[in-house]
């Protein structure tokens, strides 16, 4: 397996692009994108748990239903949820695209980001798409990714190559993500194709299992948004045997989704509203799977440890408090920890308790941009990773006035 | 009933004081403080459900087993926490305290606040104690108040008179709050005295079933403390027939205690740490009181609604999808949100969707320093408040350099 170039694009036959169309006031930030597949693929996707859900996400569920789709719209700068229009709009969107497409509306992957509550005016969408088609390019894939970035600093993309049954297969994804991230089942935009041939039911089976190492692992704030989704397209032009059960080509499939999931999950948790680090909290040796996952995510939420991180503060008591009270039965007396970067790593407290340590040092490894938390349970075999960043006087400017 | 001066010292019998003993290098910051009764106390307590306890709860919930208790010593600066001989420590804090008063070391209540995982010194403490002893007085209420604050900015202290059987009682009590607070059955240093007799039994019952609508729907930071606790120690000395069981002589304490616990919820939330405003989200029209906690709750702790706050955004799209995530059973489509304070009240969501409304005049009423998020189920009779406060750059900057 490597990694290449082409995003969104890489796999065959996907064409993609973004334009702005005018629902965000900034001329220069694109706020429209669409992905299409030359001929209909197949479809899956996770949705956010959140009660209240964006309209297009109850449009996308009704369309991919049949496992089929051949198209992503989706436009940034207005979420188009908790709007009584809101369904409407998302089916209008749908149905533009579609006839501008010639394909079917219930063929359209429909998503939306940005603000919540405020209509959506389907007339810059309606003006856009036809410059949109327009622009359509199998080197779409970073216009398509800038289009669905709302306060993210950085475009995410990835793509990486892979073998079935000899044939060469590609996979690559975009995601959005910035605030509002903290995954439940699935959350955040991420739009992922592949030109591998594979069931519609093995597809899903691929991503709701991947998901729960990657998507649901990651947080930004706690908050888990109302509109978040990730879907997979895949039109099977590869010419591989289509996957259809478990096995080799199954679990080739499988780790190069994975390349592509936890990527777009580092690049996500990096670029968090304000963030300046990113955190990754390893835990190993938990008794079971669901204790080293509640440990890592409980880790990775706290906002005082978030606080101390980018202060460069090694103020350890902070992430035995987490694990204390992250509901997980473990033994506070029996936890190591570890802080880990480019610049080395220190372990600053055994067995529960703190241990002499170089602050200096400390503070040299903890002023790097990507801090690993390491954590030993020192009860058994399981491990967890959780990706998070650092909480930033940012993260409060941005959230204090983010709607105007 | 009625709110009287006098905060931990307005019970008949109590005494109390706080002094610098040298835990803080800070010579104009009191680090240790003593309350004590003139006679044996019935007490009672409430712990964190931190699995990661500091030592003091520890020593604590062994001398209080027998349900009494003379006096209580707090330090702050260090939590004595996380440490290989804390309760090694904090026995001999106890030791040393009860020495100088004369007292059975059981019958000490030891705490301690401040940073996790740095050994605590006995030296300052034992130093320091002929002083505490010496200032002890029944107008210490304040000086006890500041010896327990960390980041606190303001002292906090209530006390109100009631009456039981005809005969004049009162209870009162001092609180620290500020950072690390998201309390599970009990967080935070909260010190209550009352001159009341009431049994054991009586006096665990009341506090036990207060805190599940007072210091439990508290939030700061979402982190839960590793060493705050709730004590009362209730003396008998106003003279009441003691309240032994159910009834109007019960019912009129609950009231008390809880109008002096209330007044400290309100007062940590709003001197959490960095916080500008002080938040009380309101929720009504829940079907059972289990889902208007949980929404109000949740709704408290979303950092970007508490960011929103900060800079007087009247976003309610963020207290819908905090409602969304809360895991509690509601039909979004029939939630009704306003917003209230001094200058009015504003509704700007009905039905899960929102309304037109006056941006200056939601900006006016969210500039206000004490605001009401008012949240309607419709959905039965059930109401539950929640305290928190705003996410500001200050708590950013308060938490990413704490130890140093």
């Amino acid at each position: 397996m490597k990694i290449i170039k082409g995003g969104v694009c890489a796999a065959k036959g996907f064409k993609a692009t973004g334009v702005h169309c005018g629902i965000r006031n900034n001329k220069s930030k694109k706020d429209l994108s669409l992905i299409v597949s030359e001929t209909l693929a197949t479809a899956c996707a996770v949705y956010t748990t959140n009660l209240v859900k964006g309209a297009p996400l109850i449009v996308t569920k009704n369309h991919i239903a049949n496992g089929k789709a051949q198209a992503v719209i989706c436009n940034s700068g207005n979420a188009n949820t908790c709007n009584a229009d809101g369904i409407e709009i998302a089916e209008k969107m749908s149905e533009l695209c579609a006839d501008a497409l010639s394909v079917a509306p219930s063929d359209i992957v429909v998503a939306s980001t940005g603000v919540i509550g405020q209509p959506l005016n389907i007339e810059p969408i309606a003006n856009g798409i036809p410059e949109l088609v327009k622009n359509l390019s199998a080197n779409g894939s970073d216009a398509a990714a800038e289009g669905i970035m709302t306060t993210d600093t950085v475009k995410k993309d990835i793509a990486v190559e892979f073998t079935v049954g000899g044939k060469i297969c590609k996979i690559g994804g975009i995601a959005k993500g910035s605030g509002m991230i903290h995954p439940n089942m699935a959350t955040m935009l991420v739009f992922i194709t592949t030109d591998a041939a594979i069931s519609q039911e093995m597809l899903q089976k691929a991503l709701s299992s991947d998901i729960k190492n990657t998507f649901n692992m990651v947080s930004v704030d706690g908050d888990t948004s109302t509109n978040d989704m990730v879907t997979v397209l895949a039109n099977g032009m590869a010419g591989n045997k289509e996957i259809t059960e478990d096995g080799e080509d199954f679990n080739e499939f499988m780790k190069a989704l994975n390349t592509v999931t936890v990527s777009l999950c580092r690049m996500i948790a990096g670029d968090g509203e304000g963030a300046t680090k990113l955190l990754e909290c390893k835990v190993s040796g938990a008794k079971d799977i669901l204790t080293a996952k509640t440990v890592a995510k409980s880790v990775i939420c706290s906002s005082l440890l978030k606080a101390a991180m980018f202060g460069a503060d090694a103020n350890w008591g902070r992430v035995l408090c987490a694990i204390g009270y992250s509901g997980a039965d473990v033994d506070v007396n029996k936890i190591d920890v570890s802080f880990k970067s480019n610049k080395g790593e220190i372990c600053v407290c055994i067995n529960g308790a703190g241990i002499e340590f170089s602050e200096d040092k400390a503070k040299e490894i903890l002023l790097e941009k990507e801090i690993e938390i390491l954590i030993d349970l020192k009860d058994g075999d399981a491990c967890s990773t959780a990706w998070g960043c650092d909480l930033t006087y940012e993260y409060v400017k941005i959230n204090g006035d983010y709607r105007t």
